[in-house]
């Protein structure tokens, strides 16, 4: 998608660790409208596919989840990182290590609200080791539920993310794919 | 605004603590159709209001502020509550505590994303004690930023949110006022 990737190479910087900073349009201040584009563009690739139900993960997935939701009229549901005195006991869990953290968090979603009826599409910021990602894939396959696939707006493709869920047999449509950041310079596939 | 009392009478709980439990539209699954109503209601409200950013903090004001943004076309900068390796230094930085959670957490936005040319409106799902409101209140006011008012989902009017928010001198407009919340009934202003 040309608009995210002109975006990355306008605002996007390239720390220590192979760490892509995007936190001014993607995790920490929000462009709602490129935000809006990207879900025309996951509706447009998941068109004719069946949908109930969007499923992201804390923090950064919720804000896209939402917009993107909006394109596909259906409820977003977050798994939570960190469990409240209000999370529901009965909920599916599994382990997500993350890398920007270097910590590994427990998951989960309320029982209430995936199921075998549902077709979820998996949404996330960025796909690299895949962790979060398979975290989703976990808990939709507890449930029993479909998964139609993932939309995912940054893609280190130099990293073997994609490869862990396509194992899983799971689409995945990342609207910029990276193939290389070598030397502060971002390159796309 | 009728449709979410209508929807909190109807999936809401009351649970022990006086803690409503609403997480199966706005804050586990999200009902993206009735933040776009929330959207445009607050949209109403503060009609004729200069409104630059929409401010709001980890983790259930984000969907919540992300879908509202796309009304008033305006970017969302969302404050961290668990700072990760690629956060900034430099911060504004406050304390905020939780009473689900029963926990006090630094929230923290960088000074590249609010500042005084700003005039912001502060968004979150609840307001009860004020102390999340109260933490975007005294980050707006570090950066110099205006603050254009509160958009709150629910408020519980009989705990001391509003009154402490109000005495800064900042305008809230709430979208579900309860009143009381015993023996598990639930009564609006």
């Amino acid at each position: 998608m040309q608009l995210l990737k002109d975006r990355i190479l306008k605002d996007g910087r390239v720390l220590e660790g192979n760490i892509l900073k995007v936190d001014n349009f993607l995790n920490h201040q929000i462009d709602v409208q490129l935000f809006n584009e990207m879900g025309k563009e996951l509706k447009k690739r998941y068109e004719g596919t069946e949908i109930t139900k969007i499923l992201t993960v804390e923090v950064s997935g919720i804000a896209i989840a939402a917009i993107v939701a909006q394109h596909f009229n259906v409820p977003v549901v977050f798994a939570k990182k960190y469990a409240g005195r209000n999370m529901d006991a009965d909920s599916f869990e599994t382990d997500v290590y993350s890398y920007t953290k270097d910590a590994t968090y427990k998951v989960r979603v309320s029982k209430k609200y995936i199921n075998e009826n549902d077709s979820v599409l998996l949404i996330d910021d960025f796909l690299a080791n895949g962790n979060a990602l398979l975290g989703l894939v976990d808990i939709a396959s507890q449930a029993g539920a479909k998964i139609a696939g993932a939309g995912i707006a940054i893609e280190k493709a130099f990293q073997k993310g994609r490869k862990l869920v396509e194992e899983k047999g799971v689409r995945v449509e990342s609207l910029a794919i990276i193939e290389k950041m070598e030397d502060r310079q971002i390159t796309f596939k």
